[in-house]
């Protein structure tokens, strides 16, 4: 029986990442902020490509589904109606002797696990950020940063279903930043406390949730294997019943093998409708929907699968990453899907010498009219391939002297590593068929 | 001589934002938050296709330019050598009789403008927002929501010059919010305290700043040019030596003429080496470049092309924005640029009935791998085509009944209201050619 492994180490991802520029510590150059990470021009690319997978799937080939922008400040009283200001917290203990600060649930025992002290009784620690609007402290309005999209949703459900007339079912769906002041961050961009979010509400009849549930997780699950993510390393996880949010009927998480072990990347809830009636009570605003069908109306069930949009950008890291024997070396290649790839094709002219380097330009500037584009006339050849496949880029295309007068270039597939001589004239249509997707 | 006009009024843009779900109040069931606002369905699109728009020209279709995306929440000490923890500061008065509370430099007179009363003396009024990062406020560190992007970049200079090995002048560009928490907010969405910037710094050898300042101005006044910004409509204008700000040796602001008047869309400066030498005095580290060709290191300067993203929507979406007699009535259409519109295609079944909507919803599926698209079948045709008008919709596509014949459909254009009979066969190749920029 095989055991599952990891694709590598978390220190090697972070690694990788500083050197190839997808990853830095934020403000490293003063020592780095606790758990915040700012993505370089590798790294900007591929979240972005990850963001518009997700966009691409859950909006534009769908026709019961629209987008939402909402800001990250909001009312204060949308935290109160949603449970937040009185609920969302962590437990937090100080140990008396050595001042050190734990997370009473994820303590064994009741000794300090630094140093065997004593401790004290858990209080609660809300994990929202807030923060003060207005010219002056004293008297500003405290709002808080909000710690989920998913509220902007909600208090936004009449508005999306009045403009676009959308019957149900039908969903809205967001990418932004959310802030969690967490007490224990870590396992690199895993648990951050500046992260962004993915997060879909798709409203249903009461009644027909369970069904649009299965449906849901079923279609998240198949997304990450359709972008590449090995099977082995995937796995649904139900909520024990003692596990479940305040809102929730039922919860599945899609969790990935990192090297810590199996961890959450999305979660898809039922929260029935919990959270428009809540708005509903607390705005004094009528929030429901009406069934011209049925002549009835109702307030909705919601099914809602949120990504990390952070989380899933490292799993697709994570998984493309391969060691392979290569002679006497190793090649490392990030196999990853060509959607996410930060760059799609790299041109590696064989010399510096004109008329070479024109050419070379003249396809560059053709190309990055699609794509995002890397150029390299650095070094040997050898090393400019191993540069490209350790940054995942899928083709590769080398002008030569040949080039001037077969007016072809050869393509290098960063996968097969095989070579294909294509005629410059069908290089941008040779390379739209092959990165489609 | 003619005068300037502004295309509509604010008003008439906020109502149809509302209508039709480009821009909602932020958390309007609570009665909203002041200067927040939320991108709807429309919206979303809208500003997603500008930042697009930007990311294409500014970095794709360059080979001196990359990306980044830094974190929102930054070491503290960030801000202290930038200068915005001293000196990013507003001058406030309270009125001694009323209590309200103004901008000193806003008033003209020494006595309350609301009442007549006396003023207090003014005091500086720090612009960021602060907040606590850790588990407990009392001791936890003070970190600030970043005001500008800017800086995120200036941090990241070793890095991002190490990992890509570019050679100056290059440039790293970057997209994200930003806070200020400014005293009179206001115009839509045109001053929010919450707001995204699309900011540039190019890097270049000292000496040549002002040709590569020049060259910027020119270049970004041109993209909104070619974004479909009308040229009367937009204007340069150079900031007065006492306007510069302190890190400034010359700015220029592109101005767009919005209804309350001319106002800055994007202000291009000269940040000489002002920030980077700060950054590496106040962290110790060595921030500089090594000029290969003239073997020496030196601090580069910096030009600064920084635009708001959400202020730049605004002047697209009133730009675009048109009334034409229509008969009896009033046309209203959005003659958004192609690259900016929502949704650039419609289906517009003429029947609901079978099996027209079966190849309407074929024909859906297929323009859906590639584009945003709209599926309307209610009601009347020329109310439909009125909708995607008001929207900006640059092709809409009917299927009659003759098409389940001739195997064709209609394809109406926005602007010129012509209409063409297309092969279904030939329908995708027909607008890829027609929504190419």
């Amino acid at each position: 029986m095989s055991e599952i492994q990891a694709t590598t180490t978390m220190d090697k991802i972070v690694s990788l990442s500083k050197r190839r520029g997808f990853i830095f510590q934020s403000s490293e150059i003063y020592g780095g902020l606790n758990s915040c990470w700012d993505y370089g021009p590798l790294g900007v690319e591929l979240k972005n490509n990850v963001k518009q997978a997700w966009r691409r799937k859950v909006i534009q080939e769908r026709d019961d589904m629209v987008g939402l922008d909402a800001s990250i400040l909001m009312h204060p009283r949308v935290w109160e109606a949603s449970g937040h200001v009185a609920g969302f917290t962590d437990p937090l203990v100080d140990c008396k002797v050595c001042k050190q600060r734990f997370r009473a649930d994820h303590l064994e025992g009741d000794k300090c696990p630094a140093c065997g002290g004593e401790l004290t009784e858990a209080r609660q620690f809300n994990l929202m950020f807030k923060t003060f609007m207005g010219p002056v402290e004293d008297n500003a309005a405290v709002v808080y940063l909000r710690p989920e999209t998913a509220q902007g949703i909600f208090v936004n459900f009449n508005n999306v279903q009045t403009t676009t007339r959308m019957k149900l079912p039908f969903g809205i769906a967001q990418v932004g930043k959310s802030f969690r002041n967490e007490i224990t961050p870590g396992n690199f961009t895993f648990r951050t406390r500046e992260f962004e979010q993915m997060e879909i509400e798709y409203f249903v009849k009461p009644g027909t949730d369970e069904q649009y549930h299965k449906e849901w997780i079923d279609r998240r699950f198949q997304w990450y294997l359709d972008l590449g993510i090995t099977k082995e390393r995937l796995r649904l996880r139900e909520h024990a019943a003692d596990e479940l949010a305040h809102y929730a009927k039922g919860c599945f998480d899609i969790e990935y093998y990192f090297p810590m072990g199996w961890s959450e990347l999305e979660g898809i809830a039922n929260r029935t409708d919990f959270d428009l009636k809540r708005h509903a009570e607390y705005s004094g605003q009528r929030i429901d929907y009406f069934d011209q069908e049925a002549n009835e109306h109702y307030v909705p069930y919601v099914i809602e699968p949120s990504a990390g949009a952070d989380r899933g950008t490292l799993a697709f890291l994570l998984d493309a990453y391969h060691e392979e024997p290569d002679k006497d070396e190793v090649r490392v290649v990030l196999k990853l899907h060509r959607a996410l790839a930060p760059y799609k094709v790299a041109i590696l002219p064989l010399s510096k010498k004109e008329p070479l380097v024109a050419v070379a330009k003249e396809i560059e500037q053709e190309l990055r009219k699609y794509w995002m584009v890397d150029y390299d006339d650095s070094k040997a050849i050898g090393r400019r391939y191993r540069r490209q496949d350790e940054i995942g880029t899928p083709y590769c295309v080398t002008i030569d002297f040949q080039s001037l007068e077969d007016k072809a270039v050869t393509v290098r597939d960063r996968d097969t590593m095989e070579q294909e001589r294509i005629p410059m004239a069908e290089l941008s249509k040779y390379l739209w068929e092959k990165l489609a997707w």
